[in-house]
């Protein structure tokens, strides 16, 4: 098959794109642990770390950032969404929690989520319902908010001096 | 055409992504602009704001951003990319780089576009030269650098007290 790329889909355009993000946040998660050890920081510093009053501090970022992955592919393929507890308080706890997110959006098949261009969707978020179809569902919003919090996590650990770069980010290409 | 979503096709995942979210950075300096002029804040402040000495200031993450959007809608049209100057030194300025790169998007018809999962692109990021085929490329290089760049620029005024929120990120849904 080398060289050769199959038409876009939707499973192509969620499931993958979450499984390396996902695995790159990880990834950095690990090293802010270790930034946090070798320096004898607190975790909870960094974890509750924030740009602003107002704004959602490290672990909810990471939370989020699971979660759309998550619910994305679950309101796609048509299953419930499974609920997991927000309840990290460690690095540790986060990696787990993408580890866990992650067997979920694995556990796709192509066929499971293709073809999920017209389907209806529907969710609330704060107050309001929202309701979609399944290909501006994807792109104009699950996508956008998924990279929303993965990028802000990073940003949040990066303006703390853990020693991590665009590359980890976005991973081997 | 109501109620109807046609197949996700590699136009359909890119220059309309690109359009709507530069729309929404485009709204999201305009309020900074005006922020700054209610406080009596001299823009240069905001334009220079960075999370790190060594992460790039407002000014770049806005052009990069922009850059993204431009570079991988020519890519995978087989056009060339048009260079602008990174010369913008006002929030006007930056306003007027994303309108130019809007015409530059909304330029594409989607027959320009689609098809282009296995066309070969080949860039170079610092000194290192990059191949990809189309659909690897939009989804795992192109898409999350495009979102970092306009996620950073939003957290960057976020972190300065501009009055924005998520909805001004993603746009009226």
């Amino acid at each position: 098959m080398k060289g050769s790329v199959m038409s876009l889909s939707m499973y192509q355009a969620s499931a993958p794109v979450f499984m390396t993000m996902l695995n790159n946040l990880s990834a950095i998660l690990e090293k802010a642990e270790a930034h946090a050890k070798e320096r004898n920081i607190d975790e909870c510093v960094l974890l509750n770390w924030r740009f602003a009053p107002d704004m959602f501090p490290l672990t909810r970022q990471v939370q989020i950032a699971a979660d759309f992955a998550k619910g994305t592919t679950a309101r796609l393929a048509g299953v419930e969404v499974p609920k997991y507890a927000d309840d990290e308080t460690s690095f540790a706890g986060l990696m787990q929690r993408i580890a866990k997110t992650l067997t979920f959006v694995e556990s796709f098949r192509p066929t499971d989520i293709d073809g999920s261009e017209d389907r209806d969707i529907t969710l609330t978020a704060g107050s309001r319902e929202l309701q979609f179809k399944g290909q501006p569902y994807l792109l104009n919003f699950a996508l956008p908010n998924f990279y929303f919090h993965v990028t802000t996590a990073y940003d949040l650990l990066r303006a703390c001096g853990v020693g991590i770069g665009k590359m980890d980010y976005i991973g081997a290409v």
